[in-house]
């Protein structure tokens, strides 16, 4: 065995504590990293506060940072490589989810990045609050030269579940795409979309965030409870990425959609409740989103460099993991904490 | 007025019985249609059993017939030609939806062939199941030569609603469509489907079924509560048809769509409950329909009459309308009830 330190849950569900990790021995197409930089998603914060007492729990599913040591048959990573990983670390290979490049639909489930089941040994995945993590090369995405690593953390996540819907859905010149909600997901979903070259919406409670809705290219910004505006933005939108955290109706953003446009519930994924009116009027269609496939995020991660898009963030030293999280329970970040691992040994 | 006679619903919402109507007075843009051949659907029954008290209520929505008289500025047709009604006979003609053809979306609401208020004097409008129906000329469709009257009334209702997610979703060959449910709606969806070219699978609880899905041209059939054929067929379908009739789990049905396919609900229009997790495994999209635009109606009737498609009927003096009534309930009709109105003056 590797041992690594991290940041475990404690049984209680309250909080995280630093502790001795064990990571397993490269297998031959391991590669060790040092992470070196790992965002804090909203599921992190529910694992934590809703199943820290059924099995050890290091949460982090967006990190980057170095390659440290190779597998012997290791042959994409040297050395010394910037990599990234995300949400999955490893999938059956063999499924037509597998085959299609879709990794993280695979029949077989995918192996999340923590509190999953590896394949081979059947040991509990921990996850990126942590020194070292321990990947498939096949699930580390090199880091193209020029992406700051701290920003880029986020975008293994929160960028690649609203990359997904953007290019499933064909959003690019001409598209009008609104971006419902203003926070981790969202403000990524608003740089993509701008990139993209899409005419892009904000909407958002918060009159607040306009500002900050403009400053990452929104091309105009509805506040969601003025009613007015958005009586005037009816059956406006080719797309709606609704990226909104909480469970929430989504007839009134359904009646944004344009005539065979679609709505894309990212943010919260419980139960929805739909009136088939709702879809009927206007042929609308309602999808889903949430992580993505190897070629996507490969695709994804060279677009961002391409556009330099990284995710505005709030960088912490991983000591205050706990101020993250109750801060994020606030809702009190613009708009992801990434942890800085380097005050681990 | 004008005077008919038709079938109207008593307040008690136990059956219909002859009575004499009002028609108005011809607009310029009206036509007469003498009614030959009511469509006998789903919805008529609904209105009967829960809306009888509120007005008089006289149903039909899909009808064929001829017209008997024209308005001075009638151009469309002329005495004598065999014509198509369907559940809108009416709409604002300036907003988006109309302007892009589909009425059956009017901002303002169209107005509906029974229990719709008319947009100029206001009054209820009773529906074909009555001797003679006055409509706009721009709410009534060439029939076309070669269509048998009787069995192509249900197109202008069941045809429409089951053509437009076909068309709209690029149904064709290569396509893998799954029908789910096999009555009024089903077996029009499997008609169209197969003369679209796609590979076409009816999915019925009912294996007494299987022979007529064959009949009608599917090229396979799952019986639903066989699991195992269920879940062989698990992400077969690119578009899946829900025609089911009454309330009920699409969780099943999600299963069978493949990745970046689409589920249409269009048999039970209440509302509809959907996990999250079942659309964005496979980035799946729901979606409904109901009715048709005025180009894709005129569209689907010429692909009727080049396919010879019609339903498959049994029909019935209109004077039996409260036995059909009673049947329909026991779902005990393939596939569509058609009164004959030549029992009435």
């Amino acid at each position: 065995m590797r041992t690594t330190v991290g940041w475990q849950a404690d049984r209680s569900g309250t909080g995280l504590r630093r502790t001795a990790l064990d990571r397993r021995e490269l297998r031959a197409d391991d590669v060790a990293v040092r992470v070196d930089y790992c965002g804090v998603c909203h599921s992190d914060l529910h694992a934590v506060r809703t199943r820290a007492g059924d099995a050890p729990l290091v949460p982090g599913h967006e990190f980057t940072g170095v390659v440290t040591d190779v597998g012997a048959e290791v042959t994409r990573f040297a050395l010394g490589d910037p990599v990234a990983v995300g949400n999955i670390v490893d999938s059956c290979g063999g499924c037509a989810m597998c085959r299609a490049g879709q990794e993280n639909f695979c029949h077989e489930l995918p192996t999340l990045t923590y509190a999953g089941t590896d394949r081979h040994d059947g040991t509990t995945t921990l996850g990126g609050y942590s020194r070292e993590y321990v990947v498939r090369e096949q699930f580390a995405y090199p880091l193209p030269a020029g992406l700051d690593p701290a920003s880029a953390a986020p975008l293994l996540c929160a960028g690649i579940t609203v990359w997904e819907p953007l290019r499933a859905l064909g959003v690019g010149p001409g598209t009008q795409v609104a971006v419902a909600g203003l926070g981790g997901l969202g403000h990524l979903a608003v740089k993509f979309a701008v990139a993209l070259g899409a005419d892009t919406t904000v909407i958002t409670r918060s009159a607040g965030k306009a500002d900050d809705a403009r400053r990452l290219g929104g091309h105009d910004v509805i506040v969601s409870t003025d009613q007015r505006r958005m009586a005037a933005a009816r059956e406006r939108f080719d797309v709606v990425i609704d990226t909104i955290a909480v469970p929430h109706d989504v007839g009134p953003y359904l009646k944004l959609v344009a005539l065979d446009g679609t709505l894309s519930h990212v943010g919260h994924l419980g139960t929805i409740t739909v009136q088939a009116t709702d879809l009927l009027i206007g042929r609308k269609k309602l999808s889903s989103a949430g992580s993505g496939g190897r070629p996507a995020t490969a695709a994804m991660l060279e677009f961002c460099a391409r556009h330099n898009i990284t995710a505005d963030i709030e960088l912490l030293p991983s000591a205050r993991v706990n101020d993250a999280f109750d801060r994020l329970e606030r809702n009190d970040v613009r708009y992801r904490f990434v942890l800085d691992m380097s005050d681990l040994p």
